[in-house]
């Protein structure tokens, strides 16, 4: 299956396939299919407790924001969420919200799949203008990943740049790496949050050992901190009924679960979750994603030359092994990567229903697919890397300085 | 036994004296003499794997200082330690070293014990003058003791006028709270050393378990940042190599083993450590000193009216039944709780030993004793008050400044 998160994105790298599974397993550092199949979402949903996110909540959201839903939302990319209608109920009353999201930074360059919550959390700050947090987990890089603090602070200033590329609005956006901003009200909610947690839960959510370091346990909390408004005191000072919305892969949902456990607590409203499947590796969903193996995804980083290679060697086809048998079966949609890739980021409807029914039919050819996802990521990219030029270290200081936002709720 | 830590004093309130142990306990929580009798300090040394402080190394300190050792170091109330020959060769060569003590703010009012690590450490800044951390844990009394965050600190703050009215020098002293300082770089170094402490090496020193919560296993990481020079970027930036001195009760140790342990991974001198015994209750060695029991101890509060009948009504006495008795078998020193507050805060070394002999051989009753304590704690007690009433909050303010002190190494 494709054991790489894009979504939150935070621990990509440490997630390894485990074909020979019993049972599926997700957990923020470990996503296994159930004897090397595909990840069962529906199993999730009842194994997690979260619902699925239905046809009349995402018209609910296209009729509120008066947009049409974000290509992620029509082709089922977010498909859970929990309490995402009462947040629209209270929108709905005139209460606004904000949203939070994050990334590990543990890597240099990011892959197609960690922009897809950024994509979508950029849609969701224009639909609806609401501020936005951004957590940057250099601390949970720096322990998990072995990397010096110094190294996982600079990760965290470059990946800042790639989110900032994704085009945020920098007067309704904060973005703060835990190094920098853990402290003060921060540190409060930390304690807080951490005085109802047992190290027994801590297990069962997460499923630690004895000896794994303090260090990891003790982060939970950090994470959970920034689904309370009191720990920004700069923009959300005396605002302690701010709902949170936390769009974010469903490999993150343990330790939302926990804080919204947490939450009434210390009385604050539950944070709203809004989750997404995984993004597939290019050799298919059955494959894994791996830092260790830069073919098995398309970075933001890579060239033209190198996105047509990747997806014409290495990308799954699901079509068939012979033009003949190609023509006469037609492709595998269910397993078929371009077609999948082209789910999450050619836009067009109509085109992509085409594709598929031409595709499907054997009609299409499997380099023709190819050939229109070359270009669809290329563009993709080409626009990421001319924006990622673009920001500047003042603009990364502005993202990320402890200041009032001045555009946050209008 | 004495269950009061006074030294680092931080879990004092926690405290439970145990009488029906099998086997001595002393952790920063729980201190238990075996079955009912007093502490064995030469096991706890050996069980600690720490030094004695021998006769040698307190005449060292007066030929380094210049000054007669203090009265905590000749009466031995202070006595094991962890390196601090080698702070002392150091400091030999012209190499000077920092000072970190604390405290857990639990409660509003100090006792006498409380008082003892800041007594000692006001005379080691003074003796060897160098600059002093002093850390007040209003988190970890937010948590154990399940006080509020505003309530912590306010107690903190309150605690912190007691410090100060010990006489230390601003010039040379930052007191902060951990609720206000954790950040930047304490909060890297509280990662650092997290990452090297595994959950079944907390349980092994602490003694955790699975249904304590997880900022119980997160603490130790904050109480042994300050052992690193790194934790004050504006005091001791560059001097990575400054060596720190921990004057705190021996209960307290297990904390420092922990830090002890990393500090090399970690590029940094161990920090050494000059350990006290506890300070007894009122009721004898064998009671406890319970903040639930407000006659089990002295308060820095307590009128003169209060210590009088304290000490009269419940300092547990080692004189005899009757005066007849009493004349014939003189008193039993060794559990005479008078004799041994006298040997903490009478300063004359001739009048304690003749009080000691007198009172010994019979000579002298229980109610002149009591007296000669009565005279010298209240002394104690009324400087102490006066000192304390003269501390404003600008003074506070000054003393948890973040800013660098003036007059560190001079």
């Amino acid at each position: 299956m494709a054991a790489e998160t894009g979504a939150a994105g935070r621990p990509a790298e440490n997630m390894e396939t485990k074909n020979e599974q019993e049972e599926q397993i997700v957990t923020p550092w470990d996503v296994a299919a159930e004897k090397g199949g595909k990840i069962d979402y529906d199993k999730l949903i009842d194994k997690f407790g979260c619902q699925r996110l239905d046809h009349s909540l995402i018209d609910r959201v296209a009729r509120l924001t008066g947009r049409p839903p974000h290509v992620f939302l029509r082709r089922g990319v977010f498909f859970a969420h929990r309490d995402f209608s009462d947040v629209l109920d209270a929108y709905e009353r005139g209460e606004k919200f904000y949203l939070y999201t994050g990334r590990g930074p543990s890597s240099e360059a990011l892959h197609l799949g960690h922009l897809v919550p950024f994509m979508f959390t950029k849609y969701l700050q224009d639909a609806f203008k609401v501020p936005l947090v951004i957590q940057l987990t250099d601390d949970e890089k720096c322990m998990w990943k072995n990397l010096t603090v110094e190294e996982s602070q600079r990760l965290a200033r470059e990946n800042a740049k790639d989110i900032i590329a994704c085009g945020f609005d920098v007067s309704r956006t904060f973005i703060f790496s835990d190094f920098d901003y853990v402290g003060g009200s921060f540190y409060k909610n930390m304690v807080k949050i951490a005085k109802c947690v047992t190290y027994n839960k801590v297990v069962g959510i997460f499923g630690f050992s004895g000896e794994d370091h303090i260090g990891k346990v003790s982060f939970p909390p950090v994470q959970a901190a920034p689904s309370f408004p009191s720990s920004f005191p700069h923009l959300f000072s005396g605002k302690d009924s701010l709902r949170c919305l936390i769009p974010c892969a469903i490999d993150q949902d343990p330790y939302f679960r926990m804080t919204r456990d947490v939450a009434p607590r210390l009385g604050y409203h539950k944070p709203a979750l809004i989750e997404s499947s995984f993004f597939p590796a290019l050799q298919g969903e059955t494959g894994k994603m791996s830092a260790s193996d830069p073919n098995s995804a398309i970075y933001v980083t890579d060239s033209a030359k190198d996105i047509k290679n990747k997806i014409n060697r290495y990308a799954f086809s699901g079509g068939q092994d012979s033009v003949e048998n190609h023509r006469k079966f037609g492709a595998n949609l269910e397993v078929d990567i371009p077609v999948k890739y082209l789910g999450f980021f050619l836009e067009d409807d109509n085109e992509l229903e085409h594709i598929r029914t031409e595709y499907g039919s054997g009609r299409m050819l499997t380099g023709e697919v190819k050939k229109r996802l070359t270009e669809v990521l290329t563009e993709l990219v080409e626009r990421h890397r001319r924006a990622r030029a673009a920001v500047t270290d003042e603009m990364v200081d502005a993202f990320m300085a402890v200041r009032p936002l001045p555009n946050m709720f209008s």
